[in-house]
């Protein structure tokens, strides 16, 4: 496996938002890149803007067969089919990421899967926008995010600082090391549940009547509410086990919150809005 | 009554952050500006910063008794009864306005107690910082902001148009006339409930150990979690009739996308995000 120093040849799997700024990013920095995607647009777009050096909108032979790392930044449940159908094609040696928000449900079936001269090392750019799409792509979107490497107990060391390096390269504030279960209950929490809440907040009345109402504090918790359906619920329900958890922390507290202002228990609610004070400044520290 | 275009002595009761607010606002636009505030340190510092004309730290009868207006920035429970204590000293004729971010619980309570002669048209500006105090005041947090003037069946034309004026002279982006029930439904929906979201996150588990991996969305969803448990206890209180609604319409909406989570109902789950996305681009096209 070569380190980052040479200029390895990268496909790019998926060129939609994630795979398109990897790859400016990565082509930024001196690597080859090429890139399949089933959109032809897609490809179009990327050649046209120096985002690619070649692309294809098929499972390309000799483009898979001369990758030295691959990158998929598919969605999940196709990443897994894949991988089983070209495998045969992969170099050997060859070195795998994706960028895929969850991570128990995939990385296991892939890694059991997967040719044992290949290495899959899983990782997550907690980066992203509302608009989706190549055409849309932008490495300034890793400044300031997180990168998550998540390895299994099969991932070498040699992977795991590999992959570190490929955040650390791509630009992001921090990279941090999360078994698959640490990362999903954390991303569970941090993302998936405050993405329901916006939507919750979204549909929970017809409140489009209130449009000249609202004000910081409104806007801030529904910013995230326009939603790509097809990503989110594919994400939701692939890390269930962690989100029922946390929404079911959630909704139980929101429940006694509810319950103490029922009761016109002051004190309690206050007792509440200090412990969150208190949690906020330690957050605000950061 | 005099109208905006005399130079009427204006008292403000209560100077924190909303009263000093109003002070260096209308300060600037060439009122001058009495104040009364309990804390001798707020008074201090509003003199020597030119923020008021001439302050008191207790009903100083003269002030009372030469105000044109009197503006109260006081927490609601407090306001009844000062108005009780110090309204033989009125001037005949005064008019009367608040900040107050909970109307149908006062209003009518103060409107029945009021001599006769002097009329109170209530208000709320919809604008706040999460920091407190006449040191922290800005007439700046006024722009952009909405105010509503939520007047009864007691109040005049002449008042209302009055306090319809004092918004937009300080420089509120959009001026509502609201009845006091349409202003505390639309509070508890826009303000209210939000609060209590960013409370329930930040105290449903405790999530100080994920301060590294926490992204835009938890940090949107959280700004307003550092809250002022005082004020927004008896807030909440005053107004539990519409919150507790509201509270049981968003609780009731997240249990049921939970519900369809646990059931891998994928087609519901993207149905609400599609309800989501559609309604929050009506928000954004203002």
């Amino acid at each position: 496996m070569k380190g980052w120093i040479s200029k390895d040849n990268i496909l790019i799997v998926g060129l939609g938002l994630m795979g398109g700024s990897y790859a400016r990013g990565l082509k930024r920095l001196g690597y080859r890149i090429e890139a399949i995607d089933t959109r032809r647009e897609s490809i179009d777009y990327a050649l046209q803007n120096g985002i690619i050096d070649e692309g294809f909108c098929y499972p390309d032979e000799t483009a898979i067969r001369k990758a030295d790392v691959i990158i998929f930044a598919l969605y999940p449940e196709l990443l897994k089919s894949w991988i089983e159908e070209q495998q045969h094609l992969f170099k050997y040696g060859l070195i795998i990421t994706d960028v895929t928000g969850v991570k128990s449900c995939i990385v296991y079936d892939i890694q059991n899967i997967l040719r044992s001269d290949v290495e899959f090392i899983a990782s997550h750019p907690m980066a992203g926008r509302e608009v989706y799409g190549v055409e849309n792509s932008d490495d300034g979107i890793f400044r300031g995010a997180n990168f998550i490497v998540a390895p299994t107990e099969k991932n070498t060391e040699t992977a795991i600082e590999w992959c570190c390096g490929l955040g650390k390269i791509l630009g992001f504030r921090k990279i941090s090391v999360l078994t698959p279960e640490e990362h999903d209950d954390m991303i569970g929490f941090v993302s998936q549940l405050t993405h329901v809440i916006a939507v919750s907040l979204m549909t929970c009345n017809d409140n489009t009547n209130l449009v000249d109402y609202t004000g910081d504090s409104f806007r801030d918790l529904t910013r995230i509410a326009s939603i790509n359906e097809d990503m989110w619920s594919e994400l939701f329900l692939l890390n269930k086990k962690y989100l029922l958890h946390h929404m079911d922390a959630f909704i139980f507290e929101m429940s006694s919150f509810r319950d103490f202002l029922a009761a016109d228990d002051r004190e309690s609610l206050k007792e509440k809005m200090r412990l969150s004070t208190e949690r906020h400044s330690y957050f605000n520290k950061k």
